[in-house]
């Protein structure tokens, strides 16, 4: 694929890390338009070599767990010591609520002025698999422009948590100090993914703090009881309001990173999540297509109807459709 | 679709109650030959007005809380007054380990013997999806043969009991009384789609049963606090291998079915029941027709080097290879 000269200019504008040519990028890889689409398509495979050497950081946690407060106290460390901060976000009912992550900028205002920083809301194309699409591509484009940390941010629901596991090198769950919150998490299949387990406002009350600490190290440890296998993700307390715990936690995600470099496994993570990627692009756009198709458009209505009324059977409907799909 | 003689004779028999020409219809819904799959569509279609009156029960736990001695259990209950029991399986390891559900009749050698009962083990296509696929078929050919109860058994592993949880009335989860065999369900995702909670073996150690109780209704309590909104599901204690508490737990059973009944709540679950069925089709049908497809085939093993090589964006790859697929 060759490059037509705006993207070119993205290409060399991402190089100098402009943060203008990065919004610019990170707008056309976001773009829904087919012809933008062969665009972004370019962009990304060159990007490609530049890309890759950051270390990508998920942080989830329910409404109140503090994210804001907890990834710019973080971000405002790490730039302190001569990193490039990107935050961006997977939260697919941000089109819909107009934002509930980072729609806002105010949250996190003393981060959003760094020059050291850049802030990007989530798109919010509507479904969690194009969200978290255009939230991978931004990441790349992050990468290429020389940010170092990228810190994605997501809401505490289940699938969106799993889907940011899915991207990022060490997953952070931010837990509250209340009772019944681990057991939340486990419900979501979060825990599971969790890397780092964090309990924010320990400040408030330490007892409570303490007694979650057990409780989610109870958890843990009757999982791997059961065959889980994995050494257990550490359990950490802090205050991101009061900016206390922040160091320890960098030094505990720097040591996960370097145990999975030593080890090889972080290459394998990177690997595996790069086929899965293609792979739910792959499922997304196949579906995209049945969904688009005339035939299928047209016939579907009168199918759906016959499912309902127990007329025909569903899978020989599915049968049915899926012959229109390929005339 | 008209029938052939051979499919007619099924019919016939099936609808007389025949158990030769129930387990030849499954065998026939069960192929995997694309002659034989015109066949069995045809079979559905004309079968389905006489599907859909059974009460369809799931059955699930983790190996050893004693799912064969309680269906045995059940199913004898059921049989003396005056029910017809068809016991299946989804179990897609069976593929695999030669079968750990149902493999094995003698593992229920009382009731397989019972004119009313009917077991037939867990078909074995390899993938979730299609032994779920082929189980929910079965369902159908057995209600048409007059089964008026059929028990769905499934190993104790997430994605398995989500996709019984999805194709039955009520969806029963059989729990030891260990301590942590609720974390590991929650955990699992399988409380929140449980309708009943079984705490099985109750009478090894009542004090067991008594505090697995109290830990299940106090976990469902947290979630439902946490905005689930539905009533909560009844944990019951019972002993499968004495008979003990099977006819309470058929009272409780029968109570959530004409609650269900009464408010429409029934009706609406079988209607998005037989939706995402044929959903699921689709997706699994899509995806197999790609995986088939001459043009991808021969790209994917360089596209898979390429995209783990990081020499392509993995969404650049997924687009190539769709682009093959429409030619």
């Amino acid at each position: 694929m060759s490059l037509s000269p705006e993207t070119l200019a993205l290409v060399e504008g991402l190089r100098r890390g402009e943060r203008r040519a990065l919004a610019k990028s990170i707008t056309l890889l976001e773009s829904t338009r087919r012809d933008d689409r062969v665009r972004a398509d370019a962009l990304l495979n060159e990007l490609l070599p530049s890309t890759g050497r950051s270390c990508r950081l998920g942080i989830s946690g329910v409404p109140g767990a503090g994210k804001s407060t907890f990834i710019e106290a973080l971000g405002l460390y790490l730039i302190e010591r001569g990193h490039r901060v990107a935050v961006l976000a997977v939260d697919p009912s941000s089109s819909r609520s107009g934002g509930s992550v980072l729609g806002d900028k105010t949250r996190m205002e003393r981060l959003s002025v760094q020059p050291a920083a850049y802030i990007r809301p989530s798109p919010s194309s509507g479904t969690l698999g194009g969200v978290a699409e255009k939230t991978r591509e931004a990441m790349l484009a992050c990468e290429a422009a020389g940010f170092d940390i990228i810190i994605i941010e997501t809401v505490g629901v289940g699938q969106s948590e799993i889907a940011v596991a899915g991207m990022t090198d060490v997953f952070v769950l931010l837990q509250l100090p209340n009772a019944g919150d681990e057991l939340q998490a486990i419900k979501r299949g979060v825990m599971e993914v969790a890397d780092m387990i964090v309990i924010n406002k320990a400040d408030l009350d330490a007892d409570a703090a303490t007694r979650a600490r057990a409780m989610i190290t109870s958890a843990l440890r009757t999982f791997s009881l059961h065959g889980r296998g994995d050494s257990q993700p550490p359990v950490l307390q802090l205050s991101a309001l009061k900016g206390e715990g922040i160091a320890d936690f960098w030094t505990a995600a720097g040591q996960i990173v370097a145990e999975r470099h030593a080890s090889g496994a972080f290459t394998e993570r990177r690997r595996s999540q790069a086929l899965s990627w293609m792979w739910d692009n792959v499922h997304a756009r196949l579906l995209a297509d049945f969904h688009a198709h005339p035939g299928v458009r047209a016939a579907l209505p009168s199918v759906l109807q016959d499912v309902n009324e127990a007329k025909v059977a569903p899978s020989a409907a599915a049968r049915a459709l899926l012959e229109l799909f390929k005339h």
